[in-house]
């Protein structure tokens, strides 16, 4: 892979113009539209984005017309791969012409947590659910009208270029093909770091995983590294057993074919008590109820991944904690994006981490809806969107 | 100590008659009565109990009228210490004579969890909430007008003799006096152990413990043993902040007193950005929450103890658990009781360990409505009830 913006760039320091997938409404149809992208401030880096893809987090947001995170006009988009096109004063870490990516999850290096090796949490710069970058509020991106377009997680990768701050940046291996690349800038590596890393599953276990997107596709994969006895994964989607299958799925529960029985009985029927591991990859409280009810007593561990949809508490029964079991969660798979996120990347080379199977359809830019449209249809895990055939497209 | 039940036993395989308290109704002070105990069956132990105390969860449960685990007339009460007065077939654990405790927490040694390194669920006896004995759910006491009474936890000890099962006995060292045995049998290996084997609290961390009773305050003595650097205490009562400080506390909050503020907001602020360790040790699913808010993002836990009191759910925000906060829960501190509670018994001979500071009161058994009273008030930590002293009483 070669990228030659050195040679071309004369951007750096200005604005750039260049197309964007606009959410002009809550679950309205993204319109691409001209934009200009102000040139990076300092701590920033100005990214022309090579692919980019949907992930779950993007619809649920996008969905939300009120509340403290709903922000319009606004660029979504998080799991992507690109290049430096310019940085802003005091970035040192990666240059003009480097191959990186864009990750929602901050890693400052100076921040308590982020010394700390007690999970990924950066407490300087924590999960961004507002609209704009992370160190001053304030927005890169304006409409031909000069109106202001928010940010989406601290990364917006629906858009030729963003900004991103340096705490969301990390510089990759080139030996990786781009689009697989991206898949680790969020799904893959939320699920296969959940289960490896965060939850740390143990050889011989059982796991349950309830909803096999990529998510929870790269829980099964993880749990497969983890060498876990049996993965049962749960999903209305039957057609996700025979594509689970691929990711080490063993067993699958539809929870519309279980009758009289909720899917906890029967996942404790199956495993004489419960599940080790119990995924929730949704995003609704009430299969994070039923992920902890299906987890057995005492060590039974349940792992929360979704991001709720309706903004719901998730309520269970003290009496079921006390019994020894854990409820836990964590963004990125609990992963610290520059330091541990390379090992995933060597894993692929190594052939021991399959990111091939969940690229399941590519489109090109201007059609990033059919994307949202192949997620909603239960078709795709991941759509790879490719920023550079807008070009071709036209 | 000495314990010459065996020149003066000729009850072995007889029926007993003896005083116990019986609780007739729901949150009624309990009623001295002649009682018949009968012989233990197989795998059972009969126990001449020495003396007991009491815990909130025999007031919780006591003061249930309804529900699936309110059952009347009951014998209460579940920490304490005892001599055997005879055992029932294929037990060879303990013999006649034998200094004893009696634990709520089950430890057959065969099944699945009790074989596991993770924790102290016993899945042939699961904690026991029902009213019987736990391989026949029978009874074992009837009163004078041959009335079944039920049982409690699968201890009873407000009675002089009680029936508890072989997986539910301790053999103790004699060395430990047997007032500070009785602690070990519930309340004190409940706090100690969570802090130090189940959530394994870190050198240098932060605690905070919601609710200063025995259990709380044994907490705080585990995490001074595992030297936390600051032991917060949250308590209505004002006056456990002076008896905290010989348990470890280090600063106290009356929630009462935080004005337009949460209890979670002065932790937050306190420790910046929440404690390490959040321990909830009231029965209270909102005060739950609260420690749950209290914990911080990336690595927080949140352990809870407390036995819900009016059986409402624990509810929490699915946001929060994603930014690496952990709830987990467990009963007698996480201990498998037969293999992990002498460690205890030693600590406190070595001086490690202190328990005599829980002791505040001692009546005798004709006296135990004074025991309820005392914590009601909030003026005991544990009141320990002696048995024998009812003869010289009288
Ligand atoms: N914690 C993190 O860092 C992180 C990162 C990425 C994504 N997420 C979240 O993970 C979740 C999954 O993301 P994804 O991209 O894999 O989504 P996806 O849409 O590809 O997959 C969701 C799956 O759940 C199934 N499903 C939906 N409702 C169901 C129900 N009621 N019962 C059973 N199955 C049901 C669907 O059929 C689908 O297969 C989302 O909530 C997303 O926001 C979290
Ligand atoms: N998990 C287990 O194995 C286990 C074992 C023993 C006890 N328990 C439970 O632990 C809890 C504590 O038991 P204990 O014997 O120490 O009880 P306790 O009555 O001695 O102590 C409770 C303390 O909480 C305080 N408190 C009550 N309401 C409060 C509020 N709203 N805010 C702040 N403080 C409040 C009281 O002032 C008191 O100091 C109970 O729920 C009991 O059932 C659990
Ligand atoms: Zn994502
Ligand atoms: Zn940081
Ligand atoms: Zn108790
Ligand atoms: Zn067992």
């Amino acid at each position: 892979m070669e990228f030659n913006l050195h040679s071309e760039n004369n951007t750096a320091g200005k604005p750039i113009r260049c197309k964007a997938a606009v959410a002009r409404k809550a679950g309205e149809p993204l319109v691409i539209e001209e934009i200009e992208v102000a040139p990076p401030k300092a701590w920033e880096v100005r990214i022309k984005i090579l692919c980019t893809s949907l992930c779950h987090s993007d619809v649920t947001i996008w969905k939300m017309a009120a509340g403290p995170i709903a922000f319009f006009p606004r660029i979504f988009g998080h799991e992507a791969a690109g290049v430096v096109e310019s940085v802003g004063e005091n970035v040192v870490e990666v240059k003009e012409g480097d191959f990186v990516l864009p990750t929602f999850q901050s890693n400052c290096g100076e921040c308590r947590d982020c010394k700390s090796q007690k999970g990924n949490a950066c407490s300087k710069f924590p999960v961004p659910f507002y609209g704009g970058m992370p160190r001053d509020g304030t927005s890169r991106f304006t409409d031909m009208n000069g109106q202001t377009i928010h940010h989406f997680f601290s990364v917006s990768s629906f858009s030729e270029y963003t900004v991103v701050d340096i705490c969301h940046v990390v510089k990759m291996n080139l030996e990786i093909p781009t689009d697989k690349a991206c898949l680790l800038s969020c799904g893959v590596t939320t699920g296969v770091g959940a289960a490896c890393k965060f939850a740390q599953v143990e050889e011989g276990s059982t796991v349950a995983i309830f909803g096999l997107g990529a998510v929870g596709l790269a829980v099964a994969e993880g749990a497969r590294i983890c060498k876990a006895s049996r993965i049962i994964g749960v999903d209305l989607n039957p057609d996700k057993f025979e594509i689970g299958k691929n990711f080490g799925i063993t067993e699958f529960i539809n929870p519309a074919s279980c009758g009289e029985k909720s899917v906890s009985q029967v996942i404790e029927e199956m495993t004489d008590g419960g599940a080790d591991y119990c995924f929730e990859c949704i995003g609704l409280a009430s299969i994070m109820a039923d992920a902890f009810n299906s987890s057995r007593q005492g060590g039974g561990k349940t792992v929360v991944l979704g991001v709720e949809m309706h903004g719901s508490p998730l309520s269970i029964s003290p009496y079921q904690i006390l019994r020894g079991r854990t409820v836990m969660g964590c963004m990125f798979g609990g992963l610290k994006p520059k330091s541990e996120l390379s090992s995933y990347v060597q894993k692929y080379l190594d052939h021991e981490l399959n990111l091939d199977a969940f690229i399941t359809h590519e489109v090109n830019f201007k059609d990033i809806n059919q994307a949202f449209d192949l997620l909603h249809q239960g078709k795709s895990l991941r759509c790879i969107i490719w920023m550079d055939k807008i070009e071709n497209g036209k």
